[in-house]
């Protein structure tokens, strides 16, 4: 496989009762992430229950690790996570695919 | 969209040294795993740098929340669990995806 593709994975630690402003958020910043170069797809995962720690789990796929940092770089995303952690703590990361069944 | 499927996501704390062995027997669960009613695919993510808190992101999809929980129930393999914690602090929890945009 030659694909260089990266996963940024981002856990996301707050109260269940705030998951739904979260997304209005979260939802704005993917608009514009979007456009960016080297962007594939992304998802936003809900925890089932309210008591997982990690209430929420955004996953996405990029091109290279330097368009996803270049999008991330973006002023009004920026400004936008920076909102968005007074409410939450986050933990973002790029990862590769290591080990793959289905 | 009818599809009742569930993600599992195992978000994992362990030093980037202990990784690999913790990989070899991961992939014993999986063998395992595999052959479990409603299992449809996994993958597992290794972060690209060192210093980041979760070096291991594991992501799965289940035919429902009932199929994962059992065969997470399996005792050989909650025996394997039981030993990988010994090294790592693991948080698996169940969720839907709220949001997907590609």
């Amino acid at each position: 496989m030659t694909d260089t593709g990266v996963t940024f994975i981002n856990v996301i630690e707050l109260p269940a009762e705030a998951v739904d402003e979260f997304i209005v958020h979260w939802r704005e910043r993917v608009a514009r992430m979007r456009s960016a170069p080297g962007f594939r797809d992304v998802r936003l995962h809900r925890a089932l229950l309210p008591d997982s720690r990690f209430q929420l789990v955004n996953i996405a796929h990029w091109d290279s690790a330097e368009d996803c940092r270049a999008a991330g770089a973006d002023p009004i995303v920026t400004a936008s996570v920076a909102e968005a952690e007074k409410s939450a703590v986050a933990y973002p990361s790029l990862y590769r695919v290591v080990a793959e069944y289905s």
